[in-house]
């Protein structure tokens, strides 16, 4: 931790009260009182790393509860460990405050990433602390750990593979919808959508199962669509999704029902963070036991075609028909 | 690496274009096509992590030269690094720009990483990118190796060891103030602080003789004082800096003949990124020796005393009395 001239308790006060205890269970985290931590991965094992950062107006609302806003920096990073099929370790934090940022807010959001430290079995394990007279920010850096060479890639899928997504589709880009105002739902359909959107709900129990069957997988963050299109490439095969397959919750079902020309926002909107994977047919069985054992939604939405050095991805209709996306949204191509 | 909607080149294009060629010589980094990348440390090695982010207007101006925004990013964690004793490997940058950043800007950007990552023999093996509305900011999570249990800690010094430093003090805090139009020089003198304050000099040769001999050691950001008084706190120990012994650059003396008020600023202003350490006395042939094969200038600047529960720790001028800091600055105590 380096130091930065903030208000209220001071920096130093501010590390002991609120972010001390959050790396109590990570000893090379040295009780945050050096300049690094220590991360030494069992035998047989590996790192993975990811990074992912949240900015006040693109990824949260500066409105939102700072326990939410928390758990989204988190989240989004705990997302692309799971579609890695890896076990969640550490993480470091980087937050970026106002000068005048209350105490009360920073205690609320290191609330926020304890609660979440306990329900997926990760501990802070050093950050830094900066002001920004701009909006604010929290950028994460995690730490998972696989088998040695075992880390699920996007590259992967072979032909013939079935291709998976777990939850819903478009929760989250509807829920912005809410918060912006394009979009009018019943209270609790406005409810569910604001949380899907707030609060993603990262597969961690799912990561293990995503680690012994995916030959490839991704995290769905930058819309259905476009990962998919990210995972055929890698992995130089075809593939197609058909629409009609891809799972939508019953609030998402009724906004596209009410305007058809959602789904278009619907299949590449983002910020799902769910798991896209695909696996060989044989195993669809152990798959969804898997996922019921775990409590998770798992829906078969498509299937990889053949090798394609391009990485062909298409969307079908009920009919069959390819869709493609257009400036004015879905369209048959 | 995830996206964003930014102009330009566009996200997948800025990657494949300036950001994928740094990750050439890290294979775990996948060439920045997945989600994720893999860190293994080889046998008997631990990493160490160390996260911090510069954000513009704060540790540097939006006008300075992009690779030397770049060079800074990296070499403040790099200073890190060396202190710990440890040899970089690979690390994660979030960057966010603003939505009309030129891909110039960017080119330059990244050809500063590039000449460091030469320079240091790191890799870039991951990140992410977004957009702000706000002063741009880059986050640096970075790694380095150790042998297992061989981090050289802030906690450790022992009484009777001597006190170095590794550079001069001061010079980044008056380009600070250079930058700022509250010092005025010669051009000579400006041109070498500013370079001071924009772009660190990380002791990153000096980092295995660091590991080899310190008891303990400290990465100087903060300023000297304050991160003196971390490693006497750390080690629970007393400590003293004799003033007169602390190395100045000849710019940095003559701005303190000038103004001899100065002296606070450079004993406590910060962003030197000069390696403050602790050792055996019986070790100081060796460690001169070490230093001056690195061609890294390295002064003894004082001592530690005994055991303290509350790690004391003073600065002392040339008449051995104790300087204290005030609102007025360095004054006897």
């Amino acid at each position: 931790m380096t130091t930065d001239n903030l208000p209220g308790l001071g920096e130093f006060g501010r590390i002991a009260t609120y972010f001390r205890p959050l790396a109590a269970g990570f000893p090379g985290a040295l009780s945050l009182t050096d300049d690094a931590a220590t991360i030494l991965p069992p035998a047989g094992h590996e790192l993975v790393v990811t990074t992912d950062a949240i900015v006040a107006g693109v990824h949260f609302l500066p409105g939102d509860p700072p326990g939410d806003i928390a758990r989204k920096a988190l989240r989004v990073n705990l997302s692309d460990l799971a579609a890695k099929g890896a076990r969640p370790l550490a993480y470091t934090l980087t937050l970026a405050l106002n000068r005048d940022t209350p105490d009360a807010w920073l205690a609320d959001f290191a609330a926020g990433l304890a609660g979440d430290q306990a329900q997926y079995g990760i501990h802070l394990a050093g950050g830094d602390s900066v002001s920004t007279a701009g909006p604010i920010w929290i950028s994460v850096t995690a730490f998972g750990l696989v088998e040695v060479g075992r880390m699920v890639r996007r590259a992967g899928a072979k032909a013939g593979d079935s291709v998976y997504v777990t939850g819903t589709i478009g929760d989250a880009a509807l829920g912005l919808a809410v918060a912006q105002g394009r979009l009018e739902a019943s209270e609790d359909d406005r409810a569910l959508l604001l949380g899907r959107y707030r609060v993603p709900q990262p597969r961690s129990a799912f990561a293990a199962t995503v680690g012994a069957f995916a030959h490839a997988a991704i995290d769905v963050s930058d819309g259905m669509a476009a990962d998919f299109a990210h995972l055929c490439r890698a992995s130089r095969v075809s593939g197609q999704i058909e629409v009609g397959k891809v799972p939508l919750s019953q609030a998402v079902r009724r906004a596209v029902d009410a305007e058809p020309e959602r789904l278009q926002e619907v299949l590449s909107g983002g910020d799902d963070y769910v798991i896209l994977l695909a696996a060989a047919p044989e195993t669809a069985s152990r798959l969804h036991s898997a996922a019921g054992a775990a409590g998770i939604l798992l829906t078969e939405i498509g299937s990889i075609g053949g090798t394609s050095q391009n990485g062909e991805s298409v969307l079908r209709d009920s009919g069959g028909l390819p869709l493609a996306l257009t400036r004015a949204g879905w369209t048959h191509s």
